[in-house]
């Protein structure tokens, strides 16, 4: 059975990166993942913040809806951010934190700003993706001035995969597929396989274990197709 | 080998309820995990807020850490909250409508607060644990008053494993157990074993699949008991 | 003519503190005051605000309504703090900073986070006893250690008065008994008699002179009684 | 002795009050009390908040230091306001309330502004009394229009009473004699005597009961002469 | 003499227009001005702020900068905005309230969000390009579903000016540029050469009134190429 | 034809100076324009925010509507100010700047708060006014003091000038003609007639060129007038 826009069960968005799109940035990526707009930038800083130890450096990201990337406006947060970006911030950050080495970059502040233009779904997994790539981007840049020595990011990647009404499941799900699931898993993980983050973000049903499990291994069967995506437009400039 | 409280390695601690701990709430738990001490209140009002559609209760959750319930005393949350605190209080709020049936509730408004008095490790565990019971004892009051015919609320309970860095694992982590684990994994699921939400709170290691699956398995084993230890004492009262 | 609770005018409700209830604070006291459950705590840490001038150490007290300390649940003060909360903190660091002498904890500050549990009238009152049992344990613990050579706590105590709208007086005046009072008058003094902070919070209705003086005496009288009651308790540990 | 001004001990300060000085507003007064000098504007309103209930009417009362009112500049409080202000509001809205009978104006909102342009102590005096005239000059505009038919002001005054460092009393104090004092207190009172507010803003010792009471007796004598004072002025229109 | 990017004194930079960039607004435009990239929403909903009267709609105009759209990253305006932000939307929407009848829009609320990407200088002048152009596509949608009878939107354009350090003028100036001049103008006005808004941002040095004359005549003559080039753009779907 | 004041179409409202009003500040006037009264003060201190590059000195400015300035009351900015204030503190800012050559005040701040005690229309003129005479005042007071060598105030001056729904031209509106005129320009120029700054603060109607010329004429033409005006009463102490 197809899906509204011809995709099969298992298919996933096209997926789309243009690097650089900010000169200013160190790092800079626009991801499209079918409509789903989002552009990274990835900002190095001399210094860390005083409650970070030692001889490591310090990641944060910071992730934002702009008033029209949703069907109705939504405010801008402006006066207090809300959980749900609270949230998806600190699941960001955690996720970079663990694939990039910050042993390596003793000293230095990343600042990973993901802006969502337009919100199709999947907004998360499309940081992830882009942020991956604006990583690599200013990775390359330190390398190449000889800055570091040892190439301090893992390679991962990330997905998502919906548990809907049907109790049939679907990859990648679009915001309107979204809304008429029961439950849906973002999955991050390494090329090899190893677990990032395991997101759940739906409401309202209990997931049964196996259920849970064919979540789970869809969605790592993915990665590894999705790190070649994201690496085959590395060099895809604008 | 044993921890350093004495216990082994799958072993919990021990878990008191004080059930109506605060007279004026209508449902209310002070629990003591280890250590641990979340004091749980249930707030009912009638009413929704205005994006709350047809026929359906609301409820939230809120989560607060007092100032010197940890080590190093903290500021409190006064001009904004921590991202910490807006996950926390987004990951209790999707649990706990998972678990009621708000469809049994029409019009009414269901706040629980989660103040933390002492933070030994576990503080999400021992909040999930104590609003459960202080919703019991809510509920239980409305169906003593007629007020409602059905039983809304879902059996549940949770757990925490952590990963140490010895590659062992570890249930129910005290806050110097978690300072030394790789990762740790927080598994709420109902008595029949169906998955309410895993969150993940552990940095900078991603989780081999395989013991990803042993984490998920040992929480899992336990909820059963951990039901049956709430339910023994749902009639402590203070 | 007896009281709801069974109290003649002039008896105070039972005063129960337990010490250290929080164990990693320097000081720590959970105050029961009747139905008024306080918790409060001491923390001490090296270092004062730059405005602070010369050889003083420096105090500063917090107060907090717990959400459902009350009848009905009130919003936790996140964005803003409210005056009355606003007006009770000025008004407990005024009293602790006349009752501590800190030109002996030169460089030193220490705050007093009062967390209102339960409020059934006397929040103040059941503060400033639980602050001065925190102090006293976190000085002492000072003293053992010959971190100090003075002792630098005065021995203070506080009681409630209220004008009833029968003309009487009331002492320790429970929620309900507030709201009935034409005005109530915190009386905070040394076991000597000297006075620290006079408090009314009242309204709408001007105290004669003669009306004013009795409630005056009548809580000076039994601030001895406090200071006593207090210290008969300091050893009782969690 | 004579004080730097040229006053004896009991000497009070010059008044002046120029009614009317903001036209917009439905009372008015610029006070000068000495060289303090405040800005007190009250307005009227229809309707009143949500939590008033009943028959009455509501009054709230603001007080502001302008930036250069103080010897340093101060900040403007834009993002929070200190524990000083809303102390003084609150202390201000409770003796203005106790002064106004708002039964007689049912469903009308009071708003008293007192900005500080010039602070040389004695500024919630000058506000109290700066109210209490704009107040009179609100009020008698609705007895002249017939909007109400009892007068709903009683008279009262307010000074304060300074404690001094050589164990003299001084009345009215000014900055430079605050600074220096070991405690004082704002005696607020109806012209009969009685008692609306007692408030020790003094820091960092306990007063004897028997200077209490010669600071208590030595304001209250004065507030009759006080009453006459600002009522001496009120047709004094800019 | 030529420019660094290879313009003369007079000449503007590429101006490219992606209508319907983001598919939820009612009007959407992506504008590129040289390396300048602003994305302007326009969002139109039904009914107006209360302090609006009357028969009119009501628009306001909301401008950000993406945190890494400048050299170094600046930090969002999440707790306030900036001045110049502040300034800048008040600017905005006077404008484009001076270009659209709110009369033939009764009840409606036009929203217009202007998100810079990437700032190169004059993201003032692109705002203001991609709002009319976005404008222009919502308008065009309520025309052909018959919701309004009259064109509701004058044509207008803008453009800057800057007065060089060499005494020069120079038109549209590169952020780069715009550090070395003396001051700059923004010109705002219809297609027929009346004036909308003029807002000088320049700091520290008076204009002499023939250089102000000469910045005001090069800028309204551009206005009818910029209103053409606009135009010519308007069907440039994405 | 008259006004209703029974100025003259080009009459200006008188102007008066009481300069030194507030003792504390180094500068300070209070401006009387017509039936508009706005408090100025200058606030020297030395040391320079640290984004304050080399040899210069720092200047800012504030603007501030006391709550009752105004015909209905208004709230106090105290959680966040809005869009009019912001516009007008950078507009007030900027001007100064242009005037005060800060390179002679190296690491000094300069703060210019003006306040707004009564609005009767032009309260940004009187702030620039008033702020002219402070800032001479402290300049004076640094040069008597032998601190500066060299005279750092451009002499200027400001007024307004509205475009009437007449199409006639008005200098010096008061509030209730600026609330009927097409639009306004307020014009800051130094005696020599060049431009500092040329702020238009009308809505809703493009201006013709010719119109907007005369505009500047009417301004321009008067500011000589307005710098002897308020040198005359530079000596005019309180």
């Amino acid at each position: 059975m197809k899906r509204k826009d011809g995709r099969t069960a298992q298919e996933l968005r096209p997926l789309t990166l243009r690097m650089g799109y900010v000169e200013y940035a160190e790092g800079s990526a626009l991801v499209e993942l079918g409509n789903t707009r989002v552009l990274v930038n990835v900002s190095l800083a001399e210094g860390v913040p005083r409650h970070v130890s030692g001889r490591e450096g310090w990641l944060m990201a910071e992730y934002n809806l702009l008033p029209r990337s949703t069907k109705e406006r939504k405010e801008r947060e402006r006066q207090k951010i809300s959980g749900r970006t609270a949230e998806i911030q600190r699941f960001l950050g955690r996720a970079f934190r663990a694939a990039l080495d910050l042993s390596l970059l003793p000293n230095k502040t990343v600042v990973i700003d993901a802006d969502v233009l337009q919100a199709d779904g999947g907004t998360r997994v499309a940081s992830l993706l882009g942020g991956y790539a604006a990583l690599h981007m200013a990775m390359d840049r330190l390398v190449s001035r000889g800055k570091i020595d040892e190439w301090p990011l893992t390679e991962f990647a990330a997905v998502s995969v919906g548990w809907m009404a049907d109790d049939s499941l679907l990859l990648d799900l679009t915001q309107v597929e979204d809304e008429n699931a029961w439950a849906d898993l973002t999955v991050v993980a390494t090329r090899s396989g190893d677990i990032i983050e395991l997101h759940g973000a739906g409401e309202g049903r209990p997931v049964p274990k196996a259920t849970y499990q064919a979540m789970l291994e869809l969605g790592l069967a993915q990665i590894p197709e999705m790190v070649r995506r994201v690496h085959g437009q590395l060099k895809n400039r604008v």
